[in-house]
């Protein structure tokens, strides 16, 4: 008999005496509304607002999460429908929802776990776990659900109880996708400005997307002036559109500015395809602390999380592309990194950073020591591999007793995978209330204490730092 | 109506079936005498014995884990009182307590809200909590207590339950406030040799301070030698005011001796304002080789704590002066860095070296392993960021199973303001003891055991570490 | 009244609600066989199968974990009777159990504490704790036990529940004592290949060890070329004598390739004793990356431990050796180390990587990611001083969100100390039943799951990567 799908109302909750406390504090949070401020769900899902394709193009092939682990244990990219490259053949859709359905014990004590089985039983409404035997039937089941009109991705966002949900979008994006869907549901999706590919000048695209930048921008990109009018220009759009802040994915935090004549020098010479690693990765540096003096203009948040290496397998990326799964992170460092960024903004009015990182030993060594001292400074929530139960607890456990709690910039998610946006909020309220609940058993914080924190956690910090 | 302010008599031990074991412990451990042996409380304050000036200057403006708080949350310096260097206005008494009041949110789940909670009730007899409407009531009440001729700093000693007090004093300090103190009260207050400016040859007031340590040690410091011979001249004078240990604080744990002729190079160079960064840097880490020398000669523990970037952001030191919140850990590394000094000193008689860090990524990796192994190597209690409930339970994990119990230097505190130190101590006491209960309960320790450690911990390592 | 001896059916357990669960859950897993598949005992204890001598020799001194906590403690190496390089007279059996008797409480808190109580009680029958006073009657008492024939080390192999161990052997070992055992008891008790001295051409010993190597081979290793032959071929003597592995302990994870050219430069100018440290580590990285290359050809499972810097204190590595409690860990790094040779066989069919560290930060920010992408990639066990209560919970909370249960290799113990193994793997169990029990309790994982996944821990997933 297939086992039954039940998640259990007190999951992930801390067992003991702290689990009323906890049941209180989440009780009190999980009909707060959502705010999904650093969210990549694509915005052509909602301009379209069609239904969805089938529980493969749903639930597995986009996310890298579930198709890394897959990849992992020997299941090829091919049979989980990666979309090649060179657009050869993959597996159908039920043939990879049969693989992902057999392996369903692979994500066992993982988030994607979790959330799966959030979604799974509470937007899908299905009753039986996953296996090679339920596979079938679980996927007629999920294709008749995404038929219903309610099941339409605007229809979801109230369903889901989001407020305002924000996209990542490229410098180099017109935003027509956003002004089409702002005309029937304004100020609901907003977009986020990301100038990630202009600000690194050795990528192969980079003097096609400079001369597409300017054509947006309408302004001569030939010239590292006009370089930055342009991208001022591209920000103003994006205020126009909504945008409440800018995300920047480096390898490195550093933030050293460089001299014009310098930063003109390298800009030039990368016109021409002339530029060093080391030129690349100084000019990267620069726009990071260029991007802080255009934040500081015009309001957008800086959200910064470095420390990631992309494409760490080569054949990977050339058949499959980037976001597969095999970007993995390395040490981070921020103290010296952020310096000359920080002496010159950090105690800015109206200027804000909020932080991320993939490697939890700068949490209680730089972060919190930094988001309690520098006005501009809040911690993001626990981002990426770190977007998990114990990841989130022992977040709150290494930055709170330096930080305090309002220096957060409350919970966020981060993700492409728009039916788990639910369930990541509701997870993170969960751990939190476990976490406050912990401190009220050992006398740490009163319970009223514990309730205001816990709503400012799910919800007053990220208005107050992306909205305010 | 205010919130009553009543810390609980079980607060930050375990909740759940160790907390009876930890209420046992801590009753065997919590009136123990108090070895403060690692403090910075100025010397002043026990020369003079003068009463406190007023809340804000007792509790307020010289806490820079306070301040930096407030500060983080957008109030300025000068609204905190914080001294301006060019000596323009701040903000009164009355009104930096009230800012402080007002923010008393801010704190939360931090330990500085524990020791102030603790200081409130326990040693000022305060009732309620802080808040914009009871701020000034507060600041009465606290005006009156610190009236009290019981409350001046010398009876405090006595009602604190103070043992022995360090204080930290400049290699260049005469000793003056020492050795009237001790003409009243022998042996309770000694000082603590730090060396650090004099072993900073690119410090601006270098020069002058290598000629006051001349001057007051009577030796021609215009060379090498001269300097050798002057720092021996001193750190005798420390011993006979009853110094135990030296106290050093380099950006690096680097102790790698240079030949005379190089030592004496960098020296002469610096003299005439003629020394690079990486020769002052190598000067350093060669001087803490040096500290060693000369403890194996005179016994003098040697204490270090490596691993902070000071006054990260120049405008604030330029306007406010140091230690204003503003400093932030660095990674550190012990490994290689203390390898030359240990090579000649990690097995030497008499000699001790008490490490300490805010770089938790070396609790297992280096310093458990370097003192589980090295007769000189014992570890400091969790330092700055790190003494906290979450940060010493989390040293206990990470260090006990690699180090035991007893390479560890006991607690010592480390603290500036003198109020919160038996708070500090309790805290410590606490969190131990709910370490070793949760040991207890889990069948990984006996409690008689347990008792004996707990009293280790708290009272007799620190003896041992410091006094034998 | 000497303290009796007593380890509690409980011990390392939870208390609390998940205690029930974690009964169960060890109940399931403490009768499965034990796979010793990455330990360091002798083979010639089992060739030989003599009785052991005493218990100084069985229990203290080549227990590098036991001797280096007495020695941080003041008691010297020649009182621990520590084997000197010049064969000079050291303590006898009797005295250097005293010690180690006298000094019994320096072993609270640690995983040698927990394995020893093991020891005695369920292996020696001992009912009393050591003690100065308890020491010479515990003495007798082991020399009795350690006489009867049913203690000697082949008959333990049952006793112990040992399907299947695997001793660690140069790659210079002849193998004879492996083939004289095999004849006796087939099966039981494989080599496994360690070619980290001819790998390392910096060496003292390295020109007289690529020598034996190629006599023992048959192949002239006075080239490049002869050398990688005769790796080749000593590795076919280990898989035709049942090694299932190769064993790396390097400085660095680095694992880049030279050129044929640059390889063979630098192996001609090492047999002529001309050679740079820099020459030499790129040599050692090039070795990890043709392991990679011979292992993807042969099928031997691949593990690298990096991070160790051994021999510490070069006067204790003169005069007593290596392997003496001096090796301490220094930062790993693994993401770009490895990238060379995961680019090339992460995803390759038939070869597997199992990785091990000392250094808890790369666990999530890097281990984790990268086993829960590559197919090739497994997590060892908690190594060395990580293989303890606390460390092997903490490794479970920072891996498994990520990489999954199914990307580790199982415990598979790495020790020296062969009575302390079923000690070992119990505790494994026990731990990894108490991480699990509190998954149930939080409705994280439910019991059915936790029992298979418990299983899979402790044996499947060392029969599955080592012997599949």
């Amino acid at each position: 008999m297939p086992k039954a799908l039940q998640p259990h109302p007190d999951r992930a909750l801390p067992a003991g005496p702290a689990r009323d406390v906890a049941r209180r504090i989440h009780d009190s949070t999980k009909d707060l509304p959502l705010l999904c401020l650093h969210g990549h769900v694509d915005i052509g899902l909602f301009a379209a607002d069609a239904p969805f394709g089938d529980p493969a193009e749903l639930l597995v092939v986009p996310d890298h999460y579930v198709t890394r682990m897959l990849i992992s244990q020997g299941v090829g990219p091919d049979k989980l429908g990666l979309p090649r490259v060179d657009g050869g053949q993959t597996a159908g859709p039920r043939e990879i929802w049969r693989e992902f359905c057999a392996n369903w014990q692979l994500f066992l004590g993982t988030p994607s776990r979790y959330w799966l089985e959030h979604e799974f039983a509470e937007v899908l409404g299905l009753t039986v776990h996953p296996s090679a035997e339920t596979a079938d039937e679980l996927y007629d089941q999920i294709m008749a659900r995404i038929a219903e009109p309610d099941f339409r991705p605007r229809a979801l966002l109230d369903r889901f109880n989001i407020e305002l949900i924000s996209t990542t979008d490229a410098a180099t994006d017109d935003l027509a996708q956003h002004a089409e869907l702002a005309a029937d549901l304004p100020g609901r999706v907003v977009p986020t400005f990301r100038p990630d590919a202009v600000a690194h000048v050795n990528r192969a695209d980079w003097p096609t997307l400079v001369a597409q930048l300017g054509a947006l921008a309408d302004v001569d990109t030939s010239t590292y002036d006009g370089f930055l009018a342009a991208l001022r220009q591209r920000r103003q759009a994006f205020v126009a559109a909504g945008a409440r802040a800018t995300d920047h994915g480096h390898l490195s935090a550093a933030a050293t500015p460089l001299s014009d004549a310098e930063a003109s020098r390298i800009y030039s010479g990368a016109l021409k395809g002339d530029v060093t690693t080391d030129d690349a990765a100084a000019f990267a540096g620069h726009m990071l602390y260029q991007s802080a003096v255009m934040s500081a203009e015009d309001g957008l948040v800086m959200q910064l999380h470095p420390g990631v290496l992309r494409d760490h397998h080569s054949e990977i990326f050339a058949k499959y592309g980037p976001d597969k799964g095999h970007d993995i992170p390395v040490a981070a460092e921020f103290t010296r990194s952020l310096r000359p960024l920080l002496e010159r903004f950090g105690h800015a009015d109206g200027f804000r950073l909020v932080l991320f990182t993939v490697d939890e030993t700068v949490y209680s060594r730089e972060l919190a020591p930094l988001a309690g001292v520098y006005p501009a400074v809040r911690l993001g929530a626990p981002w990426w591999f770190l977007d998990s139960p114990d990841g989130m607890r022992r977040f709150r456990e290494l930055v709170t007793e330096t930080a305090g709690f309002y220096n957060m910039s409350g919970f966020v998610d981060d993700t492409r995978a728009y039916l788990s946006i639910p369930a990541r909020h509701d997870l993170a309220r969960r751990i939190d209330a476990g976490y406050l609940a912990n401190l009220v058993v050992q006398h740490r914080l009163d319970e009223d204490d514990a309730l205001q924190v816990a709503k400012a956690l799910a919800y007053d910090l990220a208005r107050d730092t992306y909205l305010s």
